[in-house]
């Protein structure tokens, strides 16, 4: 491999989107016929969020491509890509519901951002898999940018669980909930995305899927046993590519999968809770895109500030981890 | 964007599987109840392949790896990424046929690899949308590589449209097939991927796709009006962003779609017919899989030789348009 200098990238610009519908652990557990207080207790989740009338996953993935378009600075016609990423089925909105359609969503998206006057001259495609896809999404536009293929890339992801819980057992159907997120990444003098790890194991392919495509089933036990393993493992191995340390890092978003999850991954791994973010408790896990809805969260909250080091750690059936390392600046976006 | 040196990156090997079962136009004929000689007349299809007995996407998939990494000298220790990109709907084989299952194949693959003793260590993920997938997964993985971030990274497509046929209209069902393919990109000294172009309007979003996830429906009046100009200004864009002209090209593969399209499609280009390679004829339109396993029977034809620039230019729905130019080397892949 040659060496030489390169461009760097940065995620400049964040926005999520959560829908319009609370749905509080004490309603859900009405429905679920549970005891109260005990999905808070079983996952730290006093709350989360559903499509609400009018909304859907397309909606709140064009708002949030919107929002974190403008905070960037750029123009439509300077975006050089857009990625979507998720790990729900796709649904097509019409009259009345939805129908059951495998299309291609990203391409939707241009299309409805199109209609409100906001025209990308661009490629638009879509990463899936699991959970982790966020991480895989954000390596590759960071290696389009670093390498000078393209640059002004938008990455959204969006995920609408809640339209697959319909038979689902009750741990996913206390867990899951809705929501977008979309961040702009962009060349940059500082080095702002500093590395990114990623290891797949496909003895989980089936540990987590949509029956029929339209019920969510989960493999609770696999799960619980793989999931603060993959967190140790997508921890250890950002630190050991990145050359960083623990003491280097002064925020870790993990997926935000169940509290008990993540407490045990975080233990594994020997990070410090008090360098942990979490926002599960108000919504949820949204899949694909938590850990960049919790980035935009953790900024809009005032936990992520001005030059820290962000650790991403995720994982996700499959099994999947990936993790990334980034240096966030406040208003990046302006150049 | 700063400059300076970076790595390059090629397609160091290729492969192709097309499934055992092979049906000829004439078979089909009788059974979509058209007078004989209709669909080599539209299409220019002779015969297709579809899955046979013990056959699977993934198996196809799996193969085409396997033939790829063999080929190119690698260890499976030595990848850096799998890629694996589709445009039709996951199934998941099983006794007796598939269970319409939404899951993550890249992992899928990666385990099935490892049960034939082929042990990735790296991260799976999966690239959806549309016939030009391929095209976005080869930027991406270019990326990575030039930008120093993996080697080594696989790309694998593979389709399953026979499954989806029943039901369709007549067009759609004469043309369609199944079939994968894999390659694997690799750093190095000679600049093998040229450069792309990718573009989406996404006012095609509805012309393509699978209804209830088991019938592919595919608007052929919109298709047949828009694919030669998409094709046209893959090759305009690839052209213009890679400074080569229509004299540096040696071979042009487009997407294999009907013959009429893809004629249509380079005379708007100005592409000379004697550059352009099809196998359409004995293979039909796989969707996503076509392009790269066109290359790879092109090399295997002679078509291609060692030294000759190749532009690979391809159209889907949503509508997308995507192009690479690249230098083969034969036995690139050895270092």
């Amino acid at each position: 491999m040659s060496g030489g200098i390169r461009a760097n990238a940065s995620l400049v610009s964040l926005s999520f989107k959560a829908p319009s519908r609370v749905v509080t652990s004490r309603e859900l557990e009405a429905r679920l016929g549970l005891g109260p207080g005990v999905i808070e207790r079983l996952t730290g989740i006093r709350a989360r969020r559903y499509l609400g009338p009018g909304e859907s996953l397309q909606s709140l993935a064009v708002e949030a491509c919107r929002e974190a378009l403008a905070r960037s600075g750029r123009r439509p016609e300077e975006i050089g890509g857009l990625i979507f990423y998720t790990d729900t089925p796709p649904l097509l909105p019409c009259a009345g519901g939805y129908r059951q359609v495998y299309y291609d969503v990203s391409a939707h998206l241009h299309d409805l951002l199109r209609e409100q006057g906001v025209r990308l001259e661009c490629g638009c495609t879509s990463i899936g898999g699991s959970c982790v896809a966020f991480l895989h999404s954000l390596e590759m536009a960071s290696g389009l940018i670093r390498s000078g293929a393209r640059d002004n890339i938008l990455v959204v992801g969006a995920a609408a669980n809640s339209l697959f819980l319909e038979g689902t057992d009750k741990n996913a159907a206390m867990t899951f909930a809705d929501g977008a997120a979309a961040g702009l990444v962009a060349s940059s003098a500082e080095e702002g995305l500093i590395g990114f790890h990623a290891l797949t194991d496909g003895r989980g392919y089936d540990a987590g899927y949509y029956e029929n495509y339209r019920t969510l089933v989960v493999d609770r036990k696999r799960v619980a046993e793989f999931a603060p393993a993959a967190l140790a493992e997508a921890w250890t191995g950002l630190l050991a590519r990145t050359g960083l340390t623990v003491d280097d890092i002064d925020v870790v978003i993990p997926h935000q999968a169940g509290i008990k999850i993540v407490e045990r991954g975080m233990a594994l791994a020997g990070i410090p809770s008090e360098k942990v973010y979490l926002c599960l408790q108000d919504y949820g896990n949204m899949g694909a895109p938590a850990v960049e809805m919790a980035l935009a969260k953790a900024v809009e909250d005032g936990r992520v500030r001005d030059g820290d080091v962000v650790a991403l750690v995720a994982f996700g059936t499959g099994w999947n981890c990936g993790a990334a390392a980034l240096r966030y600046r406040a208003g990046g976006g302006r150049r």
